[in-house]
């Protein structure tokens, strides 16, 4: 009958390839049916339980007490496995081909000074002690450990951004710098296209692919998943986009990440959409409702952003015109949209398109109900308004034929000193007005003459909703629109990014992070770096090639949380 | 000084348009500044006051009650203009062209019993009355009526769906029939694309795009804005998508809709993969996380969908070939997928595409948190499980180089009998394990034969991740994990769409709601229709050429509720 054994260790650290292979050497011991050797996590013991591999004893043990688990066919046996593990944790070999260890960081980066990046993988919580005295050092950081707080994150990256350096991660789990692979990465042809992504497996997928369809890669940066959160404010992304903005090899941008917050989103597009680089952007599962705002192309999946990415590298690419924005002549704080639409799902799209560029749009039909008008008759701040909506249409006729309900709400918007742009939608066709211009046009030109007996300027824009073959005259509706004074469009997409690009540059468009650049030679000098924590991202920079110097880490007094404390409180005295 | 006067009638029932003349008749006598007449909602009351048109004695009105308020220079002329309200009332001319107006549908029903559609616009809560009497007439029906509740619409689209009928509405503000436009709808070229759309507007603009872009129209079908609500399950759009399906002059179908629930899309998604020709699907705003699944293509914005729809008209197309499904051997009751990612982001990927296939999908990284797993460690229903969170990585390896979690939980999954396939990502490259399929591939092999004791099949998909030039000899990885009996993808999308309609297909694919089917005669015909309520409908057929009887329709009792009431017991008895 099958015997389960255990014995814990209290306070002990041994890296997870040492508790890997001290696991695989005791189930190949005589007799042994199967074993474990894990921390004693919540979900390391629940893991072990399933395996049956969780005798009582373990139920005392915690996060820093080491648990070693024999199931053996005899007592005996279980006994004579767990005796040996001194000796197999001490057999382990190091397989890195090093001729002296150093055991410090600072020692390291003596024996290497050109080297441009330090690689972290030592468990969360001593990484960011590591990382700190990385950047102290100088040093770029490829921070590979997770299970590292969002405060040291975004103290981390502050730091960084201030002295010029990239912190990639935490959490992050594969780069391309130069050619070589960081962490895990796949081996990808060089080529014209750079990739910064927050998702370790999407930069993978991505690169792959890019690789599958002909193409490669200048390099790929890695930022961990958490930077495109608000709290972090995308630091190492913009840092990444910058950098492969400013690297004469990268013809292509690539920017993959889960959806970020609205503000961010916007914040990085706008970003991008200051470079003369074509910009793909993948948010994965964000619900884009355009597919390019100037050279800012939104994929909607790896697939399709590896093959956007190849296009745009191989054939002349036909990017949006930048629009010309005439914000001169507005009075400080003219800085609101206000939308009047008759067309329901015309409105809809406009406040998807505007998210990219303005968020915080309020609305009788809002994208999310933090945003919903307390009052549809009256506006506040950026408002886009469905007149069409059931609460207006009661005994009355729908705003498609009457444009009375408009009108008012026009005069109304346009006696709000702090309103710079107006947008009306004008659907065509039968059954709705015969001539909605010949009410609106006059209604237009009051409104902006009215503003500019206030020393001050109003911008209508128009989007005609119609065809050639229309009975009210297309072309006909848009001169009398355009003699009234309003801009006019026929695509109500277009017209949405005008009037976003607007509003949004009136607002004095995004506030960019400060901070040093990054300097370039980090990204093209041949590369060279220090790894402290698994052996095996310094093995795999060999056979790479790169320049590698191991570090020979151990935790502060060997793990030993109680010993730290007292250790960090002498230091502090 | 201006002076407002009010004037209040009760329970009087006057339709919009006349209203709207009353009111613009009003504004036209001498000496009157403004004027108002709306029934007396909430709405119309705050909208009368913001013009300044809404003295204290309109308080008291209700939503049944006309208000005609009038804002003039003096006393005496505001008086001498309501004085000339009933004149005005009377002197409205009825501008629709017909010898004889039928006072009943049933009627007009004898006049033409050719016609296949009735145009419902009376008021709101009169609408179902009319539709249903239409339906009992055997007429499909274009039902523009806002303020019909959410029963009375799923109740009549059930009728009609039993007798071959078709309900487009309530609140469909557009179609096209053969060519004639019902309600709004503009003048667009005929040609090879037949639409389907839940949004007025949103039909609008992709027709009219399309029509930009050179390409035309056979149908537009409208189908109200909540037909693609879980509770109405799409009848509408099935029914329209069923009826282009089968036109012959139809060469591709465009689906328009607002994000519908998950099983809705996921339903019409099924639907729509049963047929020969492309679809385009544009659920606005929708986060798709794929641009085609075999012949349905996934648009992203109105303008999208009409590029998509016109190339799909005019080149030959690549669809997907249809995915070759072996559902043989599985016993009854087995029907889950499990998937056990090292990748996050790939599970995160597959989970969005799954979202279209197989809804409630449970994970730890769940796409809503009401499929979070409640226990990472313990599958349930299909679940995704993303092995690489920090949950499960605390003084362990990544999956991606240690593939003992990943053995365990496949031979956990694999004993449940409930399973059917079960799903891994091999992701290769540097940093990661040297050789995965040496691990995995035995353990797969272990459970497909397990299961085959078991008199059952298992399928294993795998995906591996990794360029030709990658350490691990990619083409050896993935001829490993075939010849362990493992089905393999190189791209996750793929993967995650053969699982996903796998599972579907096990179980029993989408129940389509059954019915009868609807004739083609009534799209193909000349069309001709019996129009009851807004009279400009009427107006803008004829324009058309198209044949059409107007009912001059009035309310049951005068539009009084008490006496509606009482007549509706005296015929209840």
């Amino acid at each position: 009958m099958a015997v389960s054994k255990i014995e814990i260790r209290s306070g002990a650290y041994y890296d997870s390839v040492i508790l890997m292979q001290l696991q695989r050497a005791l189930t190949g011991l005589p007799g042994v049916i199967d074993a474990g050797a894990v921390m004693g996590t919540e979900a390391n013991k629940h893991i072990l339980e399933q395996s049956d591999l969780f005798p009582d004893e373990g139920q005392s043990a915690g996060v820093d007490d080491l648990l070693i688990v024999v199931k053996a066919e005899s007592e005996q046996l279980a006994a004579d496995a767990l005796g040996k593990v001194d000796e197999l944790l001490v057999r382990r070999s190091t397989s890195v081909d090093q001729e002296y260890l150093p055991k410090s960081l600072s020692t390291a980066v003596e024996m290497a000074p050109e080297a441009h990046w330090v690689l972290v993988s030592v468990p969360g919580r001593y990484a960011d002690g590591v990382a700190r005295n990385a950047l102290d050092l100088g040093k770029n950081v490829f921070l590979y450990s997770d299970n590292v707080t969002l405060e040291d994150e975004i103290s981390l990256k502050q730091e960084a951004n201030e002295k010029g350096l990239l912190v990639m991660g935490p959490d992050c789990g594969t780069a391309i710098v130069n050619g070589v692979g960081l962490g895990f990465a796949n081996q990808v042809r060089r080529g014209p296209i750079g990739l910064v992504a927050a998702s370790g497996t999407g930069l993978q997928a991505v690169s792959v692919r890019i690789h599958q369809l002909g193409s490669g890669l200048t390099h790929a940066l890695g930022t961990g998943g958490r930077d495109l959160k608000a709290e972090v404010n995308a630091l190492t992304t913009r840092q990444g986009i910058d950098l492969l903005n400013r690297d004469p090899s990268t013809k292509v941008i690539v920017v993959i990440s889960k959806p970020p917050s609205p503000e961010v989103a916007k914040s990085i597009i706008q970003h991008a959409r200051q470079f003369d680089k074509p910009v793909v952007v993948n948010f994965i599962g964000y619900a884009a409702a355009t597919r390019q705002v100037e050279n800012v192309y939104l994929a909607s999946s790896f697939d399709d952003a590896a093959r956007l990415a190849v296009d745009l590298a191989t054939k002349p690419r036909e990017d949006q015109a930048a629009i010309d924005l005439n914000t001169a002549g507005f009075k400080g704080g003219q800085v609101y949209l206000r939308g009047l639409f008759s067309g329901g799902t015309l409105a809809y799209e406009t406040l998807l398109i505007l998210q990219e560029l303005v968020p915080g749009v309020y609305s009788n039909v809002p994208l999310s109900e933090e945003y919903r008008l307390p009052d549809s008759m009256v506006s506040q701040g950026h408002s886009i308004v469905d007149l069409g909506e059931d609460e207006f249409t009661v005994g009355r006729l729908h705003p498609m034929m009457d444009n009375d309900l408009r009108i008012r709400r026009l005069e109304q918007e346009a006696e709000d000193p702090e309103v710079a742009v107006i947008l009306l939608d004008v659907v065509l066709g039968h059954g709705a007005h015969p001539d909605p211009a010949s009410e609106l046009a006059p209604a237009i030109t009051a409104a902006i003459q009215s503003a500019e007996k206030g020393k001050s300027k109003l911008d209508v824009v128009a989007v005609v909703v119609g065809t050639d073959e229309d009975p009210q005259d297309m072309q006909g509706q848009v001169d009398q629109l355009e003699a009234a004074g309003a801009r006019v469009f026929t695509v109500n997409a277009e017209a949405a990014r005008y009037v976003g690009q607007l509003v949004s540059a009136l607002s004095g468009g995004t506030q960019q992070p400060g901070g040093k650049p990054v300097d370039l030679a980090m990204l093209n000098d041949p590369l060279s770096a220090i790894n402290v924590g698994l052996e095996s991202f310094a093995e795999s920079l060999t056979v790479q090639e790169a320049a590698v110097i191991h570090v020979d880490w151990k935790p502060p007094a060997g793990g030993n949380e109680q010993l730290m404390s007292i250790l960090e409180r002498m230091k502090a005295k």
